[in-house]
């Protein structure tokens, strides 16, 4: 693209490296931006820069957070004795988002992946591990993706808890709901066969 | 959304200002932010405020630039007695990347849009006119979106570069190059017909 301007060219780069955001896009909101006042500009600016300087990771579950513990790991209403292991910081977004969990979380910050050099040690393993062997945890929840990095991370997670004798469990895989038969993968319909649950009333809400 | 965050929240709440980005988006950019090192960030929030305050519009074209008159109006090579009008900056890069081009510009900065509140007063019309009115140029060439707003403000630009009886042309309208006839709409295979040019060699190349 032939730009008139440096500093244009300089910011619609920088928009660029997002993911998903290629040049005409990022042109788009540069130019977008640029219509808007100044004090809103910086605002933006000043919010990233802070973002990244003042945000913290809980100590014990490793969400983000504003404290050094965060608001859910704090609360004293969530048990505790319930941990839920999930990938990253969106995962807790999204289940705190059905309001149908009230334990606690643990947020490995990935999953093991040696295509991508990504192996145990690169994740919070072992303070999961501690957490658990603490005694205090009665089940553990693996809410992890249904891929070989996730398959590979929930093996490796059962070796090293199976000690500990904490029931471990995963979330339940299956034809979604509003989800029709025919457009499912043969994979999901076929272990939902095998996986079937007896019928009751409440399960239909 | 459910943010563990308020600093998560604001950064998201940032993002999903700009046109074509919702709250998803915005967390996933934001998330990819917050794995990039600081001085990264830094830049980043940095380049977009000093974007806005140090950025200039030509005083003569009234395209983006770093100067008071931009690299187009500066350069020797290019023909000032042709100007091209078109809507914004992005347009100037368009017809600049077509490398089919080597008059100067006239960015009006808009449409007129009744709809929208914008008369002929928001947009630089004045100072094309003035432009026009110098004695150097040769010919106008409209190159505005085939809109309802487009047409208006053609029009208008028509009825008030009319005395300085400088020529005034359009760009072509027709079919797009590699485009097919059956998926053209009515309107433009219509008009594509009516206006209809010689057959000549040097049309294709």
């Amino acid at each position: 693209m032939n730009f008139s301007s440096k500093l244009l060219e300089e910011a619609v780069h920088e928009f660029a490296k997002l993911p998903g955001i290629g040049q005409k896009t990022a042109l788009r909101l540069v130019l977008h931006l640029l219509k808007k006042e100044q004090e809103e500009v910086n605002h933006f600016g000043q919010t990233l820069i802070r973002l990244k300087q003042e945000i913290k990771h809980c100590s014990i579950c490793h969400n983000i957070s504003d404290q050094t513990v965060c608001s859910i790991c704090m609360a004293p209403k969530r048990d505790k004795t319930l941990i839920c292991v999930v990938e990253d910081a969106r995962d807790v977004m999204a289940i705190e988002n059905t309001n149908q969990f009230f334990g606690v979380y643990h947020v490995l910050g990935g999953l093991i992946s040696p295509m991508n050099g990504i192996g145990p040690a690169d994740l919070f393993i072992d303070s999961l591990v501690k957490r658990v062997e603490s005694g205090e945890v009665k089940e553990v929840i693996m809410a992890l993706s249904a891929t070989m990095e996730g398959d590979t991370t929930l093996f490796y997670l059962h070796k090293r808890l199976q000690p500990s004798a904490v029931p471990l469990s995963t979330i339940a895989r299956g034809i979604a709901f509003g989800g029709e038969l025919e457009y499912a993968d043969e994979v999901t319909l076929g272990r939902s066969i095998i996986t079937r649950v007896p019928y009751t009333h409440s399960m239909i809400k």
